[in-house]
């Protein structure tokens, strides 16, 4: 059997599945969810043995320390997955939900209803717990999902998804609501990608290559996070004790993410006595500094370059820059930024609002870390994503990203003329 | 100058707009459109003259009847266009709105507020017209539209485009807020489907070929609609009479539609008594049956094959099939239907209400005809397309679904511990 025929069944197993997944009551979902949370938890040997073997096949082929352990399905990760089905099980259900009924002329009453997007693709990397991670808010949504995980983790990832087959056949829900693709081989993936008849939505979560090679390849729409090159700007107005507190919090907490700080933009009235300060501080973490030529002229770092302002270092690395004005600051984060997270430091109103209203990022904030761009940090729950396209959503994405609206009416006769 | 670097330029130009277009006032934008209403009024002879010759090449080429009509600029076109804008003038503008503030436990206080898409580009066929009710929405919405016409509307088109980049102008917004790419070469629309670094979505408006054509090629997320394959369902509990009048509208009001019925399922309870009042009307009307064999047991008609139950006929032809239940027709529904209009007649509350809830399309009515999935109809006013993905927007679209919400947040030095 070809690739093609087998990702075409495939497809077709999950849209089946995603029509009865729709109409499951809330119930339903979550006794299936709480189902997978008992059989992760005595299973746990069988995980084990699955991923000690996965393990053992990445150390011979030479992967290294930080993408090794990535692989490794530890205690702490079990027990967070698990944690996280629980606490996604007390959720409200977003399906159904009708916001609304407006009258037309004519009597027709007219209305959107919240429904799943119906079949969700994911091709992602390395880690494991991703898998039930996301499928567990894709079932929670009323979603069927379609997984391709990396082939480091093959053999834990079929555990994990076996595990929640189980689950979903409990709670008397299609097993095909979640489905593992059986390879890693490229031609397959590309395969999966023209599923465009079956699959609503694909979800790309890794490197920026395996985005750029999904979004062009991929024929139903893409949900993708490239990278986040992320600015504090601050402001002459700024209260520089916040902002020493915000800078260092947005670049040191943890550098290697996408919501860390990546370029320091400075109004020149506060340079002089900022950078110095701050070139202290940062040392002390230490921080590398690229600073522009006035950058330099207060404080000795080396020179940033043009690739420096478009960089993601995810490394203790930052690029810094002095400005003639806010509106120069925010130039530069659309002319270099990547629309992920940028923060201003101000105690002045006006230019607090005119920042917010200006910069074009999926979240923009008033004297707080960038760091706080997350599901979780801003209330949404657990994420599936973070989107930096501005179509369906643009930011995280928690369980209502994984739903749309269907319109609703209800006639009693009612022809056009 | 190569395609590329002249798509590039204007992709960059187009981005530079947008953000100027973002921070637009609601009075800055209304005076536009009420400049852009005035100088298609006073250019109305400028307008005739490129249209004539767009007709004359048209007429030259060997273009028919019904292609050449979409062409034509006529009296009535052009006024049903000034008053599009004027409508357009006295809606809400959606940008900026801000739907709640929520409290974060460290004090932080997050919420969305509504901004453009940025922008918007429109590949398009032959109706010149477009031009300017694609535009308009886009410059309402705060966007910065990448027009793409069809080159039979050429000289329209860039008249068109040149006396709304004055009305821009006039109001003080950047004319390149709309642009017109200046060929129809397949090797620039390639182009133009590459820019995603400036492009945020795609809008393709035309036959099923081009809407494959910019899907398949586009980097950008694309707005898209395959087709209309649209059924109306009699239950059995289904008020014949009204059943009548609705099947009549949905297929025979404006056959060549999107939203016109292309199936009729009939619960096989009320087949007998039904198909036959049916078959004496739509002769009447001139439509064309093709009928599974159990319809051929009740009247005479072509028997419909595999390619029937698929097909958008946008033609006076009516695929037939009595059912057995109301989940058999929900069955077909979902394995031949397009997922844009569905409705089911019937005096049933539980069965109005499974119906609703079971069928996934963009459009689900009870009692009322297809041919009311229209962004007039339903209330939103014009649209810029009926979206047939689930992906932000899912059936017609208006000036809402040409914006976005980002994540803004009010902080007062909050950082991630």
């Amino acid at each position: 059997m070809s690739w093609k025929t087998i990702l075409e069944e495939i497809g077709r197993r999950a849209k089946r599945a995603s029509y009865l997944m729709a109409k499951a009551t809330t119930d339903q979902k979550n006794n299936a969810l709480a189902a997978i949370a008992e059989g992760l938890r005595r299973e746990r040997g069988r995980i084990e043995e699955a991923n000690r073997k996965d393990v053992e096949q990445a150390r011979e082929s030479g992967i290294s320390g930080a993408k090794l352990d990535r692989l490794i399905l530890s205690e702490k990760v079990m027990s967070e997955m698990v944690a996280g089905i629980e606490e996604v099980i007390a959720w409200p259900d977003p399906v159904g939900k009708i916001t609304g009924l407006w009258k037309r002329p004519n009597g027709l009453k007219v209305g959107r209803m919240r429904i799943p997007l119906g079949v969700i693709g994911i091709i992602y990397e390395s880690r494991p717990n991703v898998t039930v991670d996301a499928s567990i808010l894709c079932i929670k949504s009323g979603n069927a999902v379609v997984l391709r995980g990396g082939s480091e983790a093959f053999y834990s990832n079929q555990c994990l998804v076996g595990i929640m087959r189980e689950g979903l056949r409990k709670a008397e829900l299609p097993e095909d609501a979640v489905q593992l693709v059986p390879t890693t081989e490229r031609e397959a993936v590309l395969e999966m990608l023209k599923l465009e008849e079956y699959v609503d939505v694909m979800i790309p979560r890794g490197g920026e290559e395996l985005i750029r090679f999904v979004s062009e390849n991929a024929r139903m729409p893409v949900l993708k996070h490239y990278k986040g090159v992320c600015h504090v700007y601050v402001d002459k107005f700024a209260d520089l004790s916040m902002a020493e507190t915000v800078c260092v919090n947005a670049k040191v907490q943890r550098p290697g993410v996408c919501n860390a700080m990546e370029t320091l933009l400075v109004h020149r009235d506060l340079a002089g006595k900022f950078l110095p300060r701050m070139k202290e501080v940062f040392d002390s973490h230490g921080v590398e500094l690229r600073g522009c030529p006035r950058t330099r002229e207060i404080i000795p770092c080396r020179e940033a370059t043009e690739e420096d302002w478009k960089a993601e270092y995810l490394d203790l690395i930052l690029a810094v820059k002095v400005v003639d004005s806010m509106n120069e600051a925010i130039d530069h984060i659309h002319t270099y930024g990547s629309a992920h997270t940028e923060a201003i430091i101000t105690e002045n109103y006006e230019r607090a609002w005119a920042f917010i209203e200006s910069v074009q990022s999926s979240l923009v904030l008033v004297n707080a870390s960038t760091r706080f761009n997350d599901g979780y940090q801003l209330g949404l729950g657990a994420e599936i994503g973070i989107s930096t396209s501005k179509l369906h959503a643009f930011g995280p994405m928690g369980v209502d990203e994984l739903t749309t609206t269907k319109f609703i009416a209800f006639g009693n006769g009612q022809i056009r003329t």
